[in-house]
């Protein structure tokens, strides 16, 4: 809290663990500080919609860390498709793989699969799409460490498959695993009308050995993120400084990383219900009296009387407060929130 | 005809039009010819059960081309997953792309995507999990030839994506599409729990090229699938040859032929109703009176007294005569008949 | 010999061991049978020119088997060179390894690393440049099985290393070795004034496997010749029958099989007296008082008179009878031998 | 100049041009200042041995940057060799090639393409083979830029290809060439009693894309040398921040700076005349009377009585006097040198 409060500060970093991001993104926002997130900012929908208020009520730039956008293979796929290099989206397919399975105590309570490692392939895909996603349906399993199947809901997976529709006929596969014995696996790849483009794994050198038992690789995928994504890391923060620097937009917003929550949180419902899941089933369940006071109306039919919550990803802006950079072209929230509210 | 009732041939090889192989194949049951059959056998249920049975009934030996089971990659993967080189198989995923989509006049009344197209990766899915699958997801849309967005049913999609759930957890992710400029791509990626398996597209040789301006393959992937698949086509037949002159099991069955068509038919139904589709909803559609009067009773509650149509993949045996290799070892099919049908 | 006599027999395979080729060719042409014949034609150079004179005295067509010229990987490299796609040719190089060293008694009296292994890459570097060489400088070495190390010259050599100087400046690069662990491996790389051709190693199919231990190709390449040039083998007996059907030029010629012999023989000189040694130097060692009495003249100060040995690879024309294809085009032979020795 | 004698700096890194690194490096060494030269120390022979001993005897550490000895891929090649992941080495293979050739000016009075290009792949060769070279063949042409084939010596040569012999029959293969039409390539490749590796080249990213005209890599290889080696820049720097820190030996020593150059030296040397170079030829032309006089005796038959110049790469240590670190195990240099001298 020293660092937060200390008035030579100009930015924080929270990369402490989830639970906390939220509050101490608030209390960054409380001080002036601008602020760099490591996803999520929260794994509930109200206070994640709290919180990217707070900053930009504070007027506080706010970015989130989903650092894979910023490695150099998978935005080389992003620049292909903003410049049509392979013509028109048809089919987005990611792949994440993790090296092994994480401790049966950080899988409980975790928030399963879904919110704790799939949430980057999704925010992925629609990285890459460039749209927002309309709907989605996923499947979980079971097939490393069977002890996880005792926990609720998605912690009991440590595999997942989905299927996401984008607009206009795009679709998205994405496949993940907690175990992947060779190491850290991501992939994209993107079919287009005119073409594919498919990023390869990553490995530490272009060695290949040829011996007797087999010929291949010199040296394994890498084991551990930091190694990975070691180059995206410094990217991403690069990048958060040149916007602070040159006062332009944060490349990852708050709004970038509460939708990835909502795509998380569909995808767990849909792989309870085994059906497809409309993102707006997911968002019409946040109520916002006032941009720092949202609650979730889950199960509820009791709807405060002229209120409608909000039912798609573009309707997100009516819960949220713009950010410091689209305050400086638009109008102010509160009006905004008092139109929406007809108050 | 000729062909099929001389007295000298043994066996026939029927690669005509679609529509003509049923009955083909029951002249040369009823000539006492094995036969050899590209796929599909028929376009219905109903017609494909009872060409299976004309031959198994006939003592006749009938195998269906489903080339890509003899492709030396992707028999590879199966070879891995028999062998457990990766372990227990966890996802499998295939994708499929032809160079150019067919003519309108082709696809109108083709039966659409799934049943002209994604029915061998269907298969393929079956043949490398060597397990019968339970439901499938699909979707389907249109992205290259807008003209066939009027044609009704999966006929408008060019583009389709598919989950398909097998036994222990087990996902298979298909994606096929009617167009690659980079002709052909056909690959699989297998994931278990001791590592990967993926086979890469064929090229003709490994020539690799570079210039100013790109560096990659000497030569494009093959455009056309006789090419693609000519060691396939040639492994087949030898398989089917040594089946004939070793009297022995052929490695492609009717039932394979059949189950290929149902899981088609099923991701047709997934794709029309945006939901997950039992393939027991496809088959408790048949309905046998004897082994060659079969029919079709969709959306029919009239069922005929005393008479249970097939619920799962594994019931198939009710319906299905067992063929000549299966006879050796069991009982006549009239005696079984009988006592399914409780007479 | 009995085939070789058969007047049912319009031409004969030459498989047998290398030593008998050379009168078995003859026995050929004094039959009237064309000739495909293994590399090589004959250990001795002299001997060679007669069996080539032999053949084309009696008008019968001689294709030598240098089996490497059609492989489909080897033949893109030499297309991709005619059709100036990488410009004009810079450098050639060209690896080649056997999966294993042969045993004692096969390498003793077989003539050396460069007569019975490295003969086909000097072939191929001739291929691929399209013109004839001038120079060669040869290093050996032993590394695998020391027990050769007490062998006569180049047959102590496991292991060998070429530069061979073709006109404009082009450096052919040659490395061959009687051991690779991991099976065959044979490439070949141009650079060219607009880039860089090269091929990989052949495999027998594209799967790769990704495991904790290692992450490469699912199967090791070819351990035996039969498999890597499988597909060569089949083409270059299509191309030996399509020149007799059609009475066209062989595309391997009796020429192509000397001047191949011509190189390795320079290369073990070069390798024994370590310097550049002109292929003329090899050449001019051939005397032919007929096209049927050649003998080698090495060391040797007493020229006949009037006569002198030819000089260059461009000049063999002299003591080599055209072929059955070149004599539809120019004179007879006789008048030609006369004018060259002046009577 | 400010820098070298600020007492405030310990270390001097010298990226001038090469004629002023001689005389940088001893005015650094007359200030006690620790030395980072880039290579080459100096274009002579004898310039080079005295910058060396001037580091030497001030007890400054001198460091040359030969930065690719510290790429992460033929660093594990290197690695690989060190450890016999594939047994003894055999034949070591090292291609370099310039995206595109230097102006005229840049190559007149340059010291010719071994001196300024090939250089880094002599020393590669010898890093790899952990060994002192004993004689080289080297052949270079000219096809690029024809302007530059008037130029004297090696200055004409646009192409070049080495073969190396170190002990043991071992045999290193170097091919460079001033244009590269696809930008830097950079490759090394061993083979050894028990398999291969070999690197490829570097791209910026995994990306491939395939479209109807090519597929291949997305994007292409480096154009420029500080991309192409920037992280091996990052870790040569940091190496020699470590050797200082720790007073640590350097990883790359003055003695290393002056074999490459005694390599290149005799590769110019082979080229011009068409023969095998011993490295000694090149080192018994170098005679000091002191540790800071030294002068090249080509040509010259006149030695100065009682003296015999160096005779081979191991009796380098005869001319250089041991740098700082040995220093600390050995007796003095001046002792020792007049030992040498029989004075």
């Amino acid at each position: 809290m020293d660092v937060i409060t200390d008035p030579d500060v100009d930015a924080v970093w929270i990369c402490s663990p989830s639970q906390y991001h939220a509050d101490q993104i608030k209390a960054c926002a409380a001080n002036g500080k601008h602020v760099f997130c490591e996803k999520p900012i929260a794994t509930d929908l109200a206070e994640t919609v709290e919180a990217i208020n707070a900053c930009n009520e504070a007027g506080v730039k706010l970015m989130i860390g989903l650092q894979r956008r910023f490695d150099p293979n998978f935005l080389r796929v992003r620049n292909a498709i903003e410049t049509k290099e392979v013509g028109d989206t048809i089919v987005i397919k990611t792949c994440s793989r993790d090296p092994s399975p994480p401790p049966y105590e950080y899988v409980k309570g975790g928030g399963g699969i879904f919110n704790d490692m799939a949430v980057h392939d999704l925010d992925m895909t629609r990285f890459l799409a460039g749209e927002d996603p309309i709907e989605i349906l996923a499947v979980g399993s079971c097939h490393i460490d069977k002890s996880i199947e005792d926990l609720p809901g998605s912690e009991a997976f440590d595999t997942a498959t989905c299927i996401v529709k984008y607009p206009n006929g795009v679709s998205a596969m994405v496949d993940v695993c907690r175990q992947s014995s060779y190491g850290y696996d991501q992939r994209a790849e993107v079919l287009g009308t005119k073409g594919m483009i498919a990023t390869d794994n990553v490995y530490p050198n272009t060695a290949k050995i040829y011996r007797n038992d087999f010929t291949g690789n010199a040296d394994m995928p890498f084991d551990f993120f930091l190694s990975r994504y070691f180059e995206a890391y410094v990217t991403e923060t690069e990048a958060f400084c040149k916007s602070l620097v040159e006062d332009s937009e944060v490349p990852c917003t708050g709004i970038d990383g509460l939708v990835a929550l909502v795509m998380s949180l569909a995808a767990d419902k849909s792989a309870a219900e085994n059906r497809w899941v409309k993102f707006s089933e997911v968002i019409e369940n946040v109520y916002c009296s006032s941009p720092t006071e949202c609650s979730l109306l889950v199960d509820s039919d009791v709807f405060p009387d002229g209120f409608k919550p909000t039912k798609s990803l573009s309707e997100l802006q009516n819960i949220v407060v713009p950010d410091v950079d689209e305050q400086k072209k638009s109008g102010s929230f509160t009006t905004k929130f008092k139109e929406m509210l007809g108050i």
